[in-house]
């Protein structure tokens, strides 16, 4: 909990008086102020961010969590539980979808194993395993408050090392079976939404089997009575240890002022916990892509994020974020390479 | 006139069986069928252009072609129209929106000089000067048919010397003071809207003189009376030098089988144009970006474009499509990079 305090206190505001230097830099450049957009936004922001008129992401890494979920047991998957385990070990081989995008990327995957069901024993894979697995939240809570609590400072940990090795930009990704239904779980009840407007097919789940996700997820909620207010409640009852982890690295990523790009609806419930943990932190996070999940969008919302990648994608591993590391990296492109009217010697 | 027939009766379509074992082969790729989105799609489109199950796009180019406006006189513009030589130099110096992004893409910037106003003699700009600006179409037609036809074989000219250095991905983009005015008037044509419903504020055009704008593309297609059937009387009539250019480039993208990203607005209204002459080339094309003019909206819809790229950008020069060669190079990552669920010796 030291670690947890400690980063939460850490989390300041972003620098104004920077943001108001680098608009007016970036309206002087030569076009039309506003007309690249969201190029414009992100520059500023990373300058509240790093205080830097200049900011640089040239050092980029996704986290990947890994956890297994209880709540499998309940029939809400399309996929076997060991695929967990499988792709777990894949990221460290390079051959998923994330890695493939953050070869195109030029960024690092970090894979973490919170919580797979088996010992994955992987060069390349960091075991910071808590538990095999969380608790089936149907029948009690997902984990410990303890347990929850330590899966958050794993996060702050894993990023603060990157931070450390130099990663100016950090991204999040999750690998976890059955992940989406915790999601739901958090963003209903943070939120405050029926379960059914919160839950979507996830990978591949049957639609017609969407009222019985919706019912486990009611009744996980209904059982646990977790307290919207206390997003570690909430995380620890009906969340996962890989939402947790996550939730960590954009704690640590405000805290230490390096942004966290933010991927599609496992990422974006995690998010919520985070910015209910300490609302400062949504000034440091930059949302990625739009996730064709309901509860993604309904977070979307209460975050006010606004995603620029409309991909129709779900599959998850951070992969819509390290799609987004192209167009920030695009953004500080924009800053360093063009010129001003002044600079071009052109009366505005 | 030879040059652009030549090219129309090379557009074929699209190679299908290609494309079946394309979409076989992403499908089977460890990840839930599907989700990978937009990607995925590309993945198959590229095949189905290229007839290569790896397609590759790693030599990328922009053509940016410039030409004035003749109705510039009417006040349609927030800008002076100098704005376009001087932006014109400025690509071949590496130092506008397009170049900064192309940079970050690893993508070269064509310029090209179809009808600015002021002699360029800038190295590093290809001069293909038609004439000095069109005429004002609300006293007639912008320019002759002989001179549409040219500029759209100089597009295809720009094109096929671009595709003969090797390059696999081409993208358009443009500069021309008031050119969504001409564009404008393309959809309106081509799409039988009202001018009113087409019509937007560009490049900080003030809103309330939209309705004025609005009439000045009104009075231009009344006394011209293009004949939405015959694009290049379109082109001709209401259009620009510089929009026959990218329709050029579009067509000699389709003809030769190397995939055309197209821009914003008046990039989609070149691709009416191209797309009218030949509906063929439409299967060549990847949208890239929604830009906020309301006619590029009614233009992508027409096309059954979807844009990937929600930024709010507006700047043009080609600034959304060239961001958008890291997704399409994203996708062909993807498609390199990850292995199938048979090569992975997991059982489906």
């Amino acid at each position: 909990m030291n670690l947890l305090n400690e980063t939460i206190q850490k989390i300041g505001i972003l620098d104004k008086e920077m943001m108001k230097k680098s608009r007016e830099r970036v309206d002087n450049l030569i076009k039309p102020p506003g007309s690249l957009g969201r190029l414009e936004e992100i520059v500023v922001q990373l300058s509240g961010i790093t205080g830097d008129i200049f900011p640089k992401v040239d050092k980029k890494s996704v986290i990947v969590m890994a956890a297994d979920h209880g709540v499998f047991e309940e029939g809400v998957a399309a996929f076997p539980q060991t695929i967990t385990a499988m792709q777990t070990r894949n990221f460290a081989k390079g051959l998923t979808g994330v890695c493939a995008l953050a070869k195109q990327a030029g960024a690092d995957v970090v894979p973490v194993d919170l919580g797979v069901l088996e010992d994955i024993e992987e060069e390349g894979v960091i075991n910071k395993k808590i538990r095999y697995g969380t608790g089936n939240m149907v029948k009690g809570p997902a984990m410990t408050r303890e347990e929850a609590i330590r899966s958050i400072e794993i996060g702050i940990e894993i990023a603060n090392e990157e931070i450390k090795k130099g990663k100016n930009l950090l991204a999040t990704g999750e690998m976890g079976i059955c992940n989406t239904t915790p999601s739901s779980a958090i963003v209903s009840v943070i939120g405050d939404f029926d379960p059914m407007e919160v839950t979507g097919v996830g990978a591949n789940y049957p639609t017609e089997q969407l009222i019985h996700k919706a019912g486990v997820i009611k009744k996980a909620i209904e059982i646990n009575k977790p307290d919207p207010q206390d997003a570690i409640d909430v995380l620890a009852k009906v969340g996962g240890l890989e939402i947790g982890g996550m939730a960590g690295v954009m704690l640590a990523g405000a805290a230490a002022k390096v942004p966290v790009v933010v991927d599609g609806f496992i990422s974006t419930a995690a998010a919520l916990i985070a910015c209910t943990i300490e609302p400062k932190t949504k000034d440091f996070l930059i949302a990625s892509h739009a996730s064709l999940e309901k509860g993604a969008q309904k977070a979307s919302t209460l975050l006010g994020f606004k995603p620029m990648l409309h991909m129709d994608m779900r599959l998850g591993e951070g992969s819509g974020a390290v799609l987004a590391f192209n167009i920030v990296e695009a953004a500080v492109y924009m800053n360093n390479e063009m010129i001003t009217f002044a600079e071009a010697g052109i009366p505005v």
